[in-house]
């Protein structure tokens, strides 16, 4: 049988008023004594307080559901740590999901935290998506008719929010960079095919080249998948191809071509320049400090989160919010040698 | 007034089996069309299925709650990731709650996670923590009466397990790996004062120096906080001490010594040996592989999982479980220049 608060209040000898006061954490005016006696009662019972009965009446959960698609990435990571933070101060949790950017765990996490009567929820969706992938993440999406906000990788949805860094910017202020220091063949390490970031990006990195009268080389690009070991992959194909700078779409990759430019005994940003994206607090550190396009990670998190508060508490219309990047230029990024 | 299965199935003109199946992810020989039905009658009452009510009955609300300091930290989101897998398996959710290293906060997560009704929980500890904090966080544990799991910082209670490295051994692996190699003055960044992990690493630290007949020199040992910058910091306090090599107690204070080590044009390992802790992915792709003792972050996580599921099937009798740590020689350590 389960043990109620009734019955805690029974074996302590006090009133249930005393004891909800204690186990709600409230208990002004009540003696010390008197509160040891009321755990020392929950201890014997091994009684649980349920406030999940009560959430049955608020019809609240206190509970925002988080999806990203690797929390080992640190700028993901520092998204889930703004989104608890924020919730935190309005007293709500966060339930968390990793997706490892598998499209089918993202349905699946929206179906269990939906289930668990979460009150809102925040998505990074998977960069592999088709677009029959955007449907079916969207039909559910609608099904569950909860303020919902993707996060970084937009989904074309009619409602709910999304928050958004200006990837077509960021890449563009990074190509344009380039070229201002004599770059002509610009070699490219994007995300996944199909993800909208990859698309924004490619425009960005297209249009500074256009703009500089270069022809974009096709042959130039290369699908990474924003793990280190893909920035190294492609390092060979690239220098093959006589680039003398190459552009990774997260700093991750770039660190890979690094790493690949230690074997070949290249010299960065001697032998070739480097740029990334989103400015991990690593790049700073690196022997060769890294130039990237700076994503306010923090900000986009803690703003994704009140957005869920502002649709929770009605206070706005959904609308989409899209940060402005910023180029960190460091020392990764100079003149081509043969320029 | 609240929206029912009920009224869902009243206005899909259906039965409320029908509609339990359906919105339970059980369609089973369900025409899609009466599938259908049921999800347009949801969208319509913007019905929200409630398990809370069933978990009122089973006694399980299927969510473990997890603390960690920094999930901006790779070693404590590698634990988180593993934790999360390892309950995504067995149909369980994670609430996730990053502390900030404050001991508050910790005892605020575990009243909060608890009255949430989670099944169990998992904590790793703030590292700023008094015998007193150690006390409060002991008596708040026992008070839940929930399966609690400690990672890797132990707390000196009686009940519940905890999951941690041998840091003693770790420590006295990388001071021996110095000594090897000729090293006689080795500074050490540590970790919080008063924290667990710091008192046994330093004990392996003083083990070998004492077993090779160096006389520890405590003013060689400097108090860090797990920070880039804090290695950067005690840089120039231990040139001046002249010490030939740094052992610090993370690997992103070993960063902030390489980045200190440009600022004064010094070369690692030939002007300053190097070494870290935990091994995190950047290690090995930095322009000066860091020599570092390995913790298995993610056999960590998923392994206070399983301890977590143990306890809540009375599988178990509580019981510590200790990993060794891994020495990973690269290429930041080497012979002392003037030896």
């Amino acid at each position: 049988m389960r043990i109620t608060a009734k019955d805690v209040a029974a074996k302590a000898g006090l009133s249930l008023t005393t004891v909800s006061l204690v186990l709600n954490n409230r208990p002004s005016r009540i003696p010390e004594a008197t509160q040891e006696r009321v755990w020392q009662a929950v201890r014997e019972l091994q009684y649980r307080p349920n406030r999940r009965a009560a959430s049955l009446v608020t019809n609240r959960m206190g509970t925002i559901g988080i999806i990203v698609p690797d929390v080992c990435n640190i700028f993901f990571a520092s998204i889930c740590a703004a989104c608890e933070t924020e919730a935190r101060l309005r007293d709500y949790s966060v339930l968390f999901g990793s997706s490892g950017d598998a499209v089918e765990l993202d349905l699946n996490y929206i179906d269990v935290f939906f289930s668990k009567g979460v009150d809102g929820m925040i998505l990074v969706k998977a960069a592999h998506t088709t677009p029959e992938d955007e449907d079916r993440l969207m039909t559910k999406i609608l099904d569950t008719n909860i303020p919902f906000v993707t996060v970084d990788r937009k989904l074309n949805m009619q409602r709910g929010r999304s928050i958004t860094v200006d990837h077509r910017l960021g890449a563009y202020m990074a190509t344009k960079h380039l070229i201002g220091l004599g770059h002509k063949r610009i070699g490219c390490i994007t995300g996944p095919a199909h993800d909208v970031v990859t698309h924004d990006r490619l425009t960005g990195y297209r249009e500074a080249l256009t703009e500089a009268g270069i022809t974009a080389d096709p042959t130039l690009i290369c699908t990474g998948d924003y793990r280190i070991d893909s920035g190294a992959e492609h390092l060979p194909y690239l220098l093959g191809k006589s680039v003398t700078a190459v552009f990774c779409f997260n700093d991750l990759m770039a660190m890979g071509i690094y790493k690949g430019c230690r074997s070949y005994n290249l010299k960065i940003p001697d032998d070739l320049s480097v740029i990334g994206f989103d400015d991990i607090p690593f790049c700073e550190a690196l022997e060769v400090p890294l130039t990237t396009v700076f994503q306010p990670a923090e900000r986009i998190g803690s703003e994704a989160m009140k957005q869920i508060f502002n649709l929770l508490n009605h206070e706005e219309e959904a609308r989409d919010f899209v940060f402005e990047p910023v180029l960190k230029v460091r020392a990764s990024t100079s003149f081509p040698k043969c320029n």
